[in-house]
């Protein structure tokens, strides 16, 4: 049971443009080729911020459209906004320290992975906590030179451990990495 | 012979951090335990930009030392400031368009490879021109959060198209990708 930021970036580390567009990604090739049918099949639980839930209202679960909720997992946005719901989805919204949040995905997800869709920042909290075993990054075959961060932290005292890396056709590398808990005071009283 | 941009950078896009340290890159491995004693030997110019000249003044040729420069091949530095030179280099000062100066560079690499060796505003100014052929990238299992960008240009229609992904140890992935030319107006009259 392992918590993984799973995710899709740039050479250049950026997972969407300023303006939320992936253009740039969805080019690049079909999610059935990658590995993402065997991750989500391991995954029992997922949380997201909101601008990763709002990006999904207008994309996937466009008003009027007949299009599902993709996810049969428990899915908890973390927002301070109020936002609207998705019929027939088994969404939370929460705000807040990730950390009891976690406690309760944990038990939702018995015993499978959790997936943190992202935002960067919301990852970032996971692992301020100590939280964030892996991050599974597909690489795509482009710079964009702006946009939002992959992650905003700076994890290099000890480093990540490279697991594995591996081309997906000309669009995107698939790179695995363990991620060090952090031991320091903030989390470690957690 | 081909325009190689050969760096590394951090999973998130950076080569440096703001300060221009590199220690978060030199405790991941031994440069010999890489691809680089093989990229080199194809090499027969190389570019670089003041901050990276001036980096290698203070890390690599420091003075008093008795640490020689270390490359054979002529080399060009970008600059608009006086900078010193170093004794027994081979080293060429420029400033301005890198188009007059790319020409003169494949006269003196005879056949080999040119060496974009950063940083990342200098190789955009080579893409810019059209004359970026090929991106390897030894990315560093660390994130940074901030620092200097890899290369601050959006290069994503046409993509990039990915060659290779390989895992070197735990430290390090080799990412090489073929870089699409620019046939904009502004690179066509060049």
């Amino acid at each position: 049971m392992r918590t993984q930021y799973y995710t899709a970036s740039s050479l250049d580390g950026f997972i969407a443009t300023e303006d939320h567009s992936l253009e740039w990604l969805l080019q690049l090739g079909d999610i059935a080729e990658t590995g993402y049918p065997d991750f989500i099949q391991s995954v029992g639980a997922l949380a997201m911020g909101s601008s990763t839930y709002e990006w999904m209202l207008r994309h996937v679960v466009k008003p009027g459209s007949e299009a599902a909720w993709p996810y049969s997992q428990p899915t908890w946005v973390f927002s301070s906004r109020a936002l609207p719901n998705v019929v027939g989805a088994n969404i939370l919204f929460v705000r807040g320290d990730v950390r009891p949040v976690h406690a309760h995905m944990l038990h939702a997800a018995a015993g499978k992975n959790i997936w943190l869709v992202g935002g960067g920042d919301l990852v970032g909290q996971f692992y301020d906590a100590g939280l964030l075993d892996e991050i599974i990054v597909q690489i795509g075959s482009v710079t964009l030179g702006a946009g939002k961060p992959l992650l905003p932290r700076r994890i290099a005292f000890p480093p990540l451990s490279l697991r594995s890396a591996r081309a997906m056709g000309k669009g995107f590398a698939e790179l695995r990495y363990d991620v060090p808990h952090k031991t320091d005071s903030r989390s470690a009283d957690g």
